[in-house]
C-alpha cells in the first residue's frame, strides 16, 4: 500500500515509517522539524543525537535495501499538502503531525497559540487534502487516551450509549482533558467526526496511552536508527524521566501522591496497532475509535518498577513525592476498555523487569549526555 | 458595570451594545467588519445599508445622549487585544466575535479555514486576556443550540448527568454539530472548560436558537440604529429567507421534507438572556451552561405562519419543498430543556402573527433593495 506518515521524524513517526516500509510498503514521510527545534530552542535536547531524515533514510537503506521518501515542509501550508497528495495519492495516512507536549501547550501564550494553530490546522488540512486527492483513503489518526482524562465511569472504544428519560442515543464518549495540548486532540476528534458524517471519509482514531521503548525490529539494526528519547519534564514521559532520573542518581520525582493511573503500552505494540489498523479498515462513512493502551499503571507502581530494576543494577534509586505542578486528580477511578486491537490481533508486550533492564543499559550508555537541568522546568499548570 | 462587547457591528452586538449603553453600563465594542467583507465579498449585501461604527455611535448618542466606545480591529491579533484589556479592564466579556455563518463555514477550503482560525483565536486570546488582565471578570460567550445537533434523547442545559455500569458521572452534553461553524463552537466550548477548570474562570455559555426580529427598544428610535438584516443563503437564516421571499413573491424554499426542528427566540430576549446572565454571575470557577431559545418551530411550521399573515397582507405566498442542500435530519425527535434563563427571570416575546406582520412591514419598507440572486446560492454540504 502506498503509505504517508506525517510527523515522520517523531518518536513513533520514524519507527512507523520504517516498519512499514521493510514490511514491503511504500512509504513516504512528511516533517518540518518542529519538536527538534522546541526542543533545542528549549535546551532541552534529546539523550543521544538523532540524524537528520535524509540520513536516516541513507542509514536504512543501507542495513535493510528498503526506501522511504522524505518530504521536508510545514503540512498547516496548503500548497505543500496539496502537491504531496497530488503527487502520492496515498491509500494510508498516519498522522501524527501534532504539537505532541501536553507541558509544552502549557508553557505559556504564545505556545498555546502554536499548538492550537499547529495541531487543528493539520488535521483540517489532512481532511481536505484526502477529500480532494484521495477520497477513499483511510485517515489513521493517532488520539490519545488523555481525551478522556480521568471520569468516574467505565472508559469505552470512543462512544457511549446513553439512556436518558427513557430514551436511547449513541454518542462520542464524553471527552475532559488536564491539557490544552490534550484539548487540541478533543478537537481533532470533533472535527474527523464532523467530516467522516458529511463526507463519508473512513478514519481510525486511535486513543493512545503513553508509550515506552526503544527498541523495533528495524531500531536494533543500528544505533543510529533509534527514536528520540527525550527525558525532560517538556517532551519526557513519566516513564522516560523515572529512567534518567535512577541512572544519575537523582529522585524519582513522583507528582502528588502518585495515584494517577494511565495505560502504557510498549512502542512494538504501537506499531503493531497502527498496522492491524492499516490492514483492517473501517470502511467508508466510517469513525472507528480504539483504545490503545495494554495495561495500567499509577505513577507510584512505575516508579516502584523502576526502584526494584534499578536497585538489581546498583543503581540504589530514591523515590521523592513533590508537590504537584498539574491540576490533575491524584487518586482516581480509572478503568478503560481496551479489546478492539486485542480482537485485530494484537498480541501485547507488557512492561516487564526485563524491558525496564533494557532501557536502563541503552541510558546508562548514553549517560554522559544526560544535562540535570532538563529534568525539572517547573512548569505548573 | 465595563462592559465589552466583542463583535459589536454584528447582528446581535450592535443591539447589545445600545441595551446595555442605554441602561447605564460603561460599553467599549469591538469588531474588525469581517462580516461586512465577507458579504461584500459574496455579493450578498443586508436588507438596507447600514452605518459604520462610528456613525452608529453618533447617532445612537443624538437620540439618547449615551456614549459607546468603538475600537476597530482584528481580536486574533495579540497586540490589539491586550492592548483593550489593558486600557479597558472589563467586569463583563460579551463574545460574538465569530465567523457566525454555517453555509460560509462550508463554502471552500478557504472559508472552511478562516472560520476555524478565526473563531478558535479570538476565543483562546479573550481567554489569555482575561487572565492576564481580568482574571474576575464573566465572560459571556455567545454559543449554539447547534452544537448538540439533533440527538434522539431529551437535550439538557449543558450537562448531563450519566450512569454507566453502575457508576455515575457528571459530563459536557454529548455534541455533535451539522455545519464546520458549529464544530467551532464545539471547540470553543472545549477549550472554555478547559480554563475554566485551571484557571478558575467565571464563564456563562448561552446556547442560543437562531434569533429574529429588528425591533428593540433602542433601534426603534431611529431607522439608522437598526441591525443587520441578511436574507441570502450564508447569513440569513431561514425565517428572514422565507419573510423576504414572500415580499417578493419568490415561493418559500424548504429544504426537504421540512421536519427540521430547531429553538427560536427574538431579538429583544436575546437582550435580556445576556443582560440577566450579566446580572447573575456564575462565580469563579464555574462553567454555566443555558438553552438560549423561548420555542421550537418545525421548518414546515414557519414557511405556514410566514405564508399565512403573507396572505392576509396579499402577499399570495407559495411554499416549495427543494432537494436538502445539507446533510442533515429532516425528521427528528427535538427536546431542548430551556428552564435556566427563565428562572432568571426572561419572560418571552413569543413569535406571533403580529411579530411576523411587523417583520414584514420592514422588509416591503426596503423592497426595492432585494437582489434575488442573493437567495439561493446552491451552497451544499
Amino acid at each position: 500500500m502506498k503509505v504517508l506518515v506525517l510527523g515522520v521524524d517523531g518518536y513513533l513517526g520514524w519507527p512507523t515509517a520504517m516498519d512499514l516500509a521493510n514490511k514491503g510498503h511504500e512509504v513516504w514521510g512528511i516533517d518540518n522539524y518542529l519538536r527538534r527545534d522546541l526542543s533545542r530552542n528549549l535546551d532541552i535536547e534529546p539523550l543521544y543525537s538523532i540524524p537528520n531524515l535524509s540520513e536516516r533514510v541513507r542509514i536504512f537503506k543501507d542495513v535493510t535495501n528498503k526506501e522511504i521518501t522524505i518530504r521536508i515542509g510545514d503540512l498547516v501550508n496548503w500548497s505543500f499538502i496539496s502537491s504531496i497528495f497530488h503527487e502520492f495519492k496515498p491509500d494510508v495516512i498516519i498522522h501524527y503531525a501534532e504539537q505532541p507536549s501536553a507541558p509544552y501547550s502549557m508553557l505559556s501564550r504564545e505556545a498555546t497559540i502554536l499548538t492550537l494553530n499547529n495541531n487543528i490546522q493539520v488535521t483540517a488540512n489532512v481532511i481536505f487534502a484526502v477529500r480532494q486527492y484521495s477520497p477513499e483513503a483511510h485517515i489513521i489518526k493517532l488520539g490519545t487516551m488523555g481525551e478522556y482524562g480521568t471520569p468516574n465511569i467505565d472508559i469505552e472504544e470512543g462512544w457511549l450509549e446513553i439512556v436518558h428519560n427513557g430514551r436511547k442515543g449513541k454518542f462520542l464518549f464524553p471527552r475532559q482533558a488536564g491539557s490544552l495540548y490534550h484539548t487540541t486532540k478533543i478537537m481533532d476528534t470533533d472535527l474527523l467526526w464532523f467530516y467522516v458524517r458529511m463526507w463519508d471519509m473512513q478514519v481510525t482514531d486511535l486513543m493512545q496511552g503513553p508509550v515506552y521503548g526503544l527498541l523495533t525490529d528495524e531500531s536494533m539494526l543500528d544505533h543510529r536508527l533509534l527514536p528520540i528519547f527525550n527525558y525532560d519534564e517538556v517532551f519526557g514521559t513519566v516513564l522516560n524521566r523515572f529512567l534518567v532520573q535512577a541512572v544519575i542518581g537523582y529522585p524519582l520525582t513522583v507528582y502528588g501522591k502518585g495515584g494517577q493511573t494511565r495505560g502504557y503500552l510498549n512502542i512494538k505494540d504501537t506499531l503493531n496497532c497502527v498496522r492491524l489498523s492499516m490492514e483492517n479498515p473501517p470502511g467508508l462513512g466510517k469513525l472507528r475509535i480504539m483504545n490503545q493502551l495494554t495495561e495500567t499503571f499509577t505513577v507510584n507502581q512505575l516508579a516502584e518498577m523502576v526502584k526494584a530494576v534499578g536497585d538489581t543494577m546498583g543503581l540504589n534509586v530514591r523515590i521523592n513525592h513533590i508537590e504537584n505542578p498539574r491540576k490533575e486528580a491524584e487518586e482516581h477511578y480509572y478503568n478503560p476498555k481496551h479489546t478492539g486491537l486485542l480482537e485485530l490481533g494484537l498480541e501485547p508486550n507488557f512492561l516487564t523487569n526485563e524491558s525496564i533492564h533494557k532501557m536502563l543499559d541503552t541510558i546508562i550508555y548514553y549517560k554522559d549526555n544526560i544535562q540535570k537541568s532538563s529534568i525539572f522546568r517547573n512548569i505548573k499548570w
